[in-house]
């Protein structure tokens, strides 16, 4: 575990674009969101830069780490804004909208690599099993629970009912796992992403619900 | 004050037990938020953490202190994901809810005992008095600023016309004021949130209102 | 850029004018959303602080800077309280109010000031110039993100179609060239905050729009 120093110049180039395709996707969703909140241009880019960058961020401040990955990799910033241009330009002249299915893909291939890398950052900083899972369902759902925040709405990881943290929760116990049963390190991030990843796109196939906690109105008044 | 390295560690068994049931009391009222906003049962785990948890962790970003005490003790985290789970048994099988009267003491616990506590580990990391008991006001009202914001409401403890950050800002003094006339760590501490604590439930018995801030709507416009 | 250690003590007895200007301007604008809001007079009290200083603190925060501002000059704090119950008596007994047109002046001097000494500070710190303009558009444009968070409302800075974080951006990018061209730390922080001034009264005189991002909800569905 100890032998990593620098997660991201790790990672192969495979695994390199799908971090770029979660990335965008992320921002992409917080675009949306944002748009269809009327949110002016600018307002747009914030939201996006939220969504991508927040939960590993948080996750950052949290472990005290520094530099966070963006400043290391300030093209990543550049990137961003560069696909909000893009994007709106595409969004104006050709009317066409990434639909809700449209993102699927890529919002669960986020969810799975957020969960597993952000699992695993927190475990090379000496954080007990239970925290680093913390801080993998951190990285992966809070940039969402931000987006929701600034856009005025109560953050949907929470509330439309469809697992998110709980899969991200278990995609990091996954790490954990491998880890502890003597994978190297890229093994647990493959299966770990894998597991939260694959878990993501089977529970929406199969329509799975998470429970409501029940609360009965008239008897608390 | 120097000689207190681990403040959680040398509290005795019985403010050890106040302890508990102030953060699980703050746990609750997130639980129970959450749930009347219609979360699922993952965000009614989620808010109850940050409701319990984000208070203090808040001050402890403020004053760049590590490791967090739900870090340092593990602890804390399963006790609070087994609440969560007896509490959902509980209230799904027994129509059992925690009306907003049984809260007020164990709240009003939480209250004191954060505030008072914020305000002394900000004093021992050589913090101005000022700063120190806005550090405890922090310790002791953002939890539950959190849990509002996720919920998307105005924070309650800022718009329901109760005392409650002031009764902070008056523990936090209590305990500045203790320390400064040469009272004891232990003392300071007991005294502080005592004063806040006892405060509250007396404000709440006389039915006491923070003035509200007037202003006329219709010279602005 | 490597001989200022402290911007704040370095700057003139003009530059400290504005600044308390500024800043009590933010806060100002603070109490008047939360009154609107309906908060009692500790929540006004406490936006008023987020408004203020939430920009610069969450800067510091990202930078991994301590102390922050209003610790080592905790007489910031005790002017804002001091403030807080001027304005409430003020607005009592005069049943006056700082207009919107009263405010657009010391707004638009925190928002110049604010986005180049927060741009220094992040040079400074040895950001690259990109990320330290983004953190100068933090410091600028946070406070009121907080404010509108914390008072339930979209954020204005991102919705209400006015050029604000983008005139931050601006104002950021000048202070880099400033400097870039061999200009001194005094001359590209009054440039910069010049700049972002003066542009933000201009695009308010000339009413100049943000435009939306427009999206097709009908497609969406």
């Amino acid at each position: 575990m100890g032998r990593l120093p620098d997660l991201w110049g790790a990672l192969s180039t495979a695994q390199l674009a799908i971090e770029v395709v979660a990335t965008l996707s992320f921002a992409l969703s917080g675009m949306v969101e944002a748009a269809r909140k009327r949110l002016d241009a600018v307002g747009v880019c914030v939201v996006a830069g939220l969504t991508a960058f927040g939960g590993g961020t948080l996750r950052d401040v949290l472990l005290d780490r520094r530099p966070f990955f963006w400043v290391q990799h300030a093209g990543w910033v550049w990137a961003l804004l560069g696909l909000a241009m893009v994007a709106m330009l595409f969004m104006r002249s050709r009317h066409l909208q990434p639909t809700e299915r449209a993102m699927l893909w890529p919002d669960a291939l986020g969810l799975g690599l957020y969960a597993a890398s952000g699992t695993q950052i927190a475990l090379q900083a000496q954080m007990p099993p239970l925290i680093a899972v913390l801080m993998g369902v951190v990285s992966a759902s809070f940039g969402g629970v931000l987006r929701d925040i600034v856009c005025n709405q109560i953050p949907s990881a929470f509330s439309d009912h469809r697992p998110y943290a709980a899969l991200a929760f278990a995609g990091g116990w996954t790490v954990v796992g491998v880890q502890t049963l003597g994978g190297s390190d890229e093994a647990a991030l493959a299966v770990g992403a894998l597991v939260a990843s694959s878990l993501r796109l089977i529970t929406l196939g199969l329509d799975w619900r998470v429970p409501a906690w029940r609360i009965d109105d008239d008897q608390r008044h």
